[in-house]
């Protein structure tokens, strides 16, 4: 059975505007999502009740619960009245390797780490993306940002969710993903991304949000060289870009953008490759 | 010893407007802090390193860990390298039911927890807000917001940082926090409001951020028959808003805005009280 929730709702409002007026707005639905392994939950997040499989996939990858899209064994979406309940099923290395973490993390009672052991885990070292000759030029980053802003129909509708996609030169946005939640969006980016088999290595992830260093981390899990913002970064976010090789462009307005980390990937001169 | 590390910091950068020059940017800084409470961590937020004891205080009464300031026995701010290890001793009371409610979410391995139970718990019930006689004016509701942004300097010096304030009748923003987590400075508004013993219900949270359902369930947990918000709110947000009988008012741009629940506390009128 397939579930398909609404991804938004018209709501019924009073608009002030000089005067008070009936009216009536579109807004983002946003469901509680447990992603549970082996019948137990990992975590559950508020999201945009839309693309479970890539949230799944990608969010398996991500975290580094799953090397590879093969470690999957099912992924079972259900539907339980107050949310969705993603039930996903690991494969035996998987599985085993998933149950040691679990066991280490939690001691007698609760999570079991203190305080020093889980801001380590939460600060855990990102890989290096692989130092690939990939540059792209000014107008293929500001071209990238226009180009996802036109693959934004929930945005469209309410104004109110972030998107993430993945922009490779000579082929624009080849994938996008929207969600209430910025990280959300972008660990189904990575699921769609992994599912279509495209290697992160080969393009850029654009995010229309702000750059924390959640978001860094899961584009190095998606090993691309290049993360693109619509909005500001921590400087958390920029020292872990930098210490993973990774250019982080952000406050795209237009034409221009500032450039944080490894601007050497940023070309001057002008590609025949324009979204 | 008081812990105050820097908010913000100075980073230089390529910027591209038409050609590339170099330029310095202040971007806010980012810091996991865990939040322990009887050695052992509860949650590790990414936040902006400021006001840990507001945190700790604010965080322990949103979630319903104490039921006010007095169950806390001491908060003690340390400094562990990769970030802020927030340590909080309860009461004996409030201790042993922080205890049981440990136990009884945590299974022999893991969190325990099926899909269905964390999604229950995620989506805990509001407690109802005070039926209280307080109305706003037009005025009052978007004097509030325009008080409140003159009440962000770590936000005027980066551009990219939340903050919740909270505001009374005739007194304009009494309080406000910043945070990169639109949350944390959530939490941390409330933790100063309980430290300055005012009670939720005389006033209007304010935020700058969208209104996701977290956001109302921490402003029910303040007590506030008001939460008013410059950005969208989502659809579960409303219901949640709605259910517990307060006032959403929500896109104030200017003079204008969206009231989503409860309108009746918004009155025609115009208020002497002005901010």
């Amino acid at each position: 059975m397939t579930i398909r929730p609404a991804t938004s709702s018209t709501i019924r409002i009073a608009r002030r505007a000089g005067g008070t007026a009936a009216a009536a707005r579109m807004v983002p639905e946003e469901t509680p999502i447990a992603l549970s392994y082996a019948g137990t939950t990992h975590a559950v997040m508020m999201a945009s009740p839309a693309d479970f499989e890539d949230f799944a996939l990608g969010f398996s990858l991500t975290e580094g619960i799953i090397a590879s899209p093969e470690e999957i064994e099912s992924i079972e979406v259900q539907d339980v009245e107050a949310g969705i309940d993603i039930q996903i099923r690991l494969k035996d290395r998987a599985n085993t390797r998933f149950e040691a973490r679990r066991r280490r993390l939690a001691g007698p009672v609760g999570c079991g780490l203190c305080g020093i052991e889980s801001i380590e885990e939460a600060m855990r070292s990102v890989d290096a993306v692989d130092a690939s000759r990939l540059t792209l030029t000014a107008d293929e980053i500001t071209g990238a940002v226009k180009a996802l802003s036109k693959q934004q129909p929930l945005h469209a509708e309410t104004g109110a969710v972030h998107a993430a996609g993945f922009y490779m030169p000579g082929k624009g946005v080849v994938a996008a993903r929207e969600d209430v939640g910025r990280h959300n969006a972008l660990d189904k980016l990575a699921g769609a991304l992994a599912k279509a088999g495209i290697e992160g290595n080969v393009g850029a992830v654009v995010v229309t949000s702000r750059v924390s260093v959640e978001m860094v981390q899961k584009t190095a899990a998606i090993g691309a060289p290049f993360i693109i913002a619509v909005s500001a970064p921590t400087a958390l976010a920029i020292r872990t870009a930098e210490a993973a090789g990774m250019t982080l462009v952000a406050l795209v307005r237009g034409d221009e953008f500032d450039i944080f980390t490894r601007p050497e990937r940023v070309s001057s001169g002008v590609s025949k490759h324009v979204a």
